[in-house]
């Protein structure tokens, strides 16, 4: 299922997508929001199934309808660094041996096509499309990629906008560099686990201003979904509704020849991973 | 005012520590919870006020009384690295620049006296008494450390728990190793802000077992509250609810000669911060 919540930022409610692609569903009758609590919940998953095969669920209008990021009340989430062949390249850094692991905080997460904020101060806030792996089940010490998979609830397209000045030039941790306001735009769906029966094959792809910029898939991603998922466990439990942006493949501003093309108030960035949605953000200043 | 929540986690209910320094008192009549809602509410806050001065509020029971961490729905928990001059010199850093900062995300909050789990495979778990901020007004690009200051909503006891090799050895950054289950005991008390005129006097202390390890005092931060908070806010939106652990002093493991005393489960944990109260945890393997 592709589930989504749309309406006024902080006023948003669950809704569906049906397998024509076009049409949205009310699931506000079935569900009080997608969330952690829904993902953990088989039995109310289930009916939200039923009730979408049953074509029975009120049509929204999608007139002028915002839509949300599709995870409401995420308690984390865990991003992983250099976790592509061709971006570790691009960046002059080392192939890591484990992953890298840096947080963002849940209030950085904005709607697919809301306004993204060129921080005040900020000479180099650069693009990086990134696979979300949204957590179903508790995951703690898990043993096996076939058990991180297991523990996956659904994927969505994920955009880590980043500072790298503030990342990397100011002293220590990237954090600072990550958790600047509506810095992590996702969705539009999210698309649960059943409906991505691999996701190491997965094209993705990023453009500024028509232009594009990263070109990539998950099958070049050094740690997979499931071993990062298996990893992560062993150093803090995750939650259902958690969220682990899982890196970026090659074509960054930062990987770029001097002057590196830093995005500015005015650019438009477009991004979609197949089978997940696109998103499209106008940068504005802070 | 001393507030704080009491009962099984996850189900704790507000109270007051009364000025006699013992009695508890209900606020659940009054408000429901102890968090960013209610210290962003300056008419909520008076309310209490007025019935603590009138000694009416119901006393609650303490025999057997668990306490909570002090805040509920926490956004996020922003951390300072080697913020004390005496902890940066035993690690061996350069005393910083400018605040390093890393995360802890908000489900590793436990009460005071909960117990602290060693993480599986952990053979360098420490300690670190910190002192708290807690956010009361939202903070976004503030201008001088006495704005930073006048958006402090209180203060509180934090243990900002960390096991070095996963912190240090395992490829890049902290957050690693600040982010295991139960690693930030939190509280007793959130002291509103106005009862802590000035936040770089407080004294601190935390022994292992017994013998004292760490004995500071917030007057050898390198960034002082007002200064640090003021610097977070140009990275990213400080939330009424998000917290900020401010650094440690010196005496943790890491500082000491080898073998260096990591802690293994049986361990008492004691810390105080002077007027924030006192907590109290056994170790136990996760």
């Amino acid at each position: 299922m592709k589930l989504l919540r749309v309406g006024t930022a902080g006023a948003e409610r669950p809704a569906l997508l049906d397998q024509d692609g076009t049409t949205l569903r009310d699931l506000s009758g079935l569900v009080t929001d997608i969330d952690g609590a829904l993902l953990a919940d088989e039995a109310a998953l289930e009916r939200v199934r039923a009730a979408a095969a049953s074509g029975d669920l009120p049509v929204i209008d999608q007139g002028g309808l915002r839509i949300g990021a599709p995870v409401a009340r995420i308690g984390k989430i865990v991003c992983i660094g250099l976790n592509y062949h061709d971006h570790a390249r691009e960046t002059g850094a080392e192939i890591p041996t484990e992953p890298i692991i840096f947080f963002k905080a849940p209030d950085t997460v904005v709607g697919p096509d809301d306004t993204v904020l060129v921080p005040r101060r900020s000479v180099k806030t650069d693009w990086e499309v990134e696979l979300a792996v949204v957590i179903g089940r508790t995951a703690r010490y898990l043993d096996s990629v076939e058990e991180g998979l297991a523990h996956v609830g659904g994927y969505a397209v994920s955009h880590d906008v980043s500072e790298r000045e503030f990342q990397l030039e100011r002293g220590g941790q990237w954090d600072k560099g990550k958790n600047c306001e509506t810095f992590n735009p996702l969705g539009p769906w999210l698309v649960t686990a059943d409906e991505v029966p691999d996701p190491q094959t997965l094209a993705m792809k990023l453009s500024v201003n028509g232009e594009v910029k990263q070109d990539g898939t998950t099958a070049d991603q050094i740690f997979g979904v499931g071993e990062v998922v298996r990893y992560v466990s062993q150093f803090m439990t995750l939650y259902p509704g958690d969220v682990i942006n899982t890196g970026t493949p090659a074509g960054v501003a930062l990987g770029q020849p001097e002057p590196k093309p830093y995005l500015r108030p005015g650019d438009v960035v477009e991004l979609e991973i197949a089978g997940l949605g696109r998103q499209r953000q106008q940068l504005k200043g802070a």
